[in-house]
């Protein structure tokens, strides 16, 4: 029992610490005028995808810039630099998710006054990247139709955490037995305030919804378009 | 007939040797000759559908069991106890994976002796099951064509710890541009020794392949058919 209470008191520790850090960076993020996105996913939801389609859409309104979070490789921030946009890669070295002072690491690296919007690639994962702050302005998560409608019930934290739901892949809706009715159900069960989108990378539909969205919620954040 | 699920809590116990725990629950399957798979994925990669088809294909010639680890839900155990196939649920209450005294709660509750193969579906997570040894016989892992061929370049570790691959949902790979020899190539290149089948749940395609394989392994194991 008393390995169980040590154990808590530890992980509220590293808590507190990195809602410090995390509070800290989302302060000078507002001081800056930067809108930095968290987005979240399972490996192989299409964050990638996503980031280099949002970048097409909206490059020539904002000034923007790419962190990529990896484990190991460099394949993503490549993609993203090929685009002619700043790309900072972190190379996680085995941890699962990123947290506050790991972002304050490639912020750090970033020259915040010339940047309007900065998107975050996390560590491919649905769980723990969701226990950790990252001082972002919103939490992005992308679930994709492969993946199938159960995953509110299998991993609540994320999809409560987010303010976004983007369904990629939704091009695969009529192969699969995925309910995009009952996915939404229990999305807004969890997280009623959450704003759900329904997009295909390959296709390119629904993506002018999120970067609609997007576009008024960075302008709301003091940004002014190029 | 419908089989009960029973519910164990688990918490990480972080003093605890993992490696130690581990061989000794080996050296235990070994003794009671059950076999132990631990399989693990992405979310959404078909770990339930590959365990509901292992159960059909096979559940005539060997006595079958079932642990499921989910951070929050009942779903996939009672998918499992539906089919008449004893179910143990490890709800993990936040936690990202499975270590080896979480498996032993689970195994001390079933009765060894009358088991010749159980089943972990691990947490979907394709980073850090990767780094616990839960003592298992065989490590087996899922990857769905829609997560994209290069999964190995950006998660090594899995890819490395596992003996088997199964990519599942085969059937998608005439419409997307997932790559077969280039995953091929990069896993085989982390693992030369690992075993790959192509599989799809949904169209039965290439299961047999897979329970072949795991007929021969747990009949080498000591493992007489019923």
């Amino acid at each position: 029992m008393m390995e169980e209470v040590r154990l808590i008191q530890v992980k509220e520790e590293i808590f507190s610490d990195n809602k410090e850090i995390a509070d800290d960076l989302r302060d000078n993020l507002v001081k800056e005028k930067t809108f930095l996105i968290n987005l979240m996913s399972s490996p192989g939801s299409g964050k990638t995808s996503l980031i280099l389609k949002t970048i097409e859409k909206i490059r020539d309104e904002f000034r923007m810039g790419v962190i990529e979070a990896d484990i190991d490789s460099m394949v993503d921030s490549e993609k993203v630099a090929a685009q002619g946009i700043e790309a900072i890669q972190l190379r996680t070295g085995g941890f699962c998710h990123l947290d506050a002072s790991m972002v304050k690491k490639g912020l750090d690296a970033m020259d915040l006054g010339g940047l309007d919007l900065i998107i975050i690639e996390n560590v491919g994962n649905l769980v723990c990247p969701a226990e950790f702050d990252t001082g972002a302005t919103k939490n992005v998560m992308i679930l994709s139709v492969p993946e199938g409608d159960d995953k509110p019930l299998k991993y609540p934290l994320m999809f409560t955490v987010c303010n976004v739901l983007l369904v990629n892949k939704i091009d695969y809706l009529d192969i699969s037995d995925f309910d995009i009715h009952a996915l939404r159900e229990r999305v807004l069960t969890l997280n009623p305030k959450i704003e759900i989108f329904e997009v295909s990378c390959k296709t390119g539909q629904g993506i002018e919804d999120w970067t609609n969205w997007l576009r008024e919620e960075v302008k709301a954040f003091g940004v002014v378009s190029k």
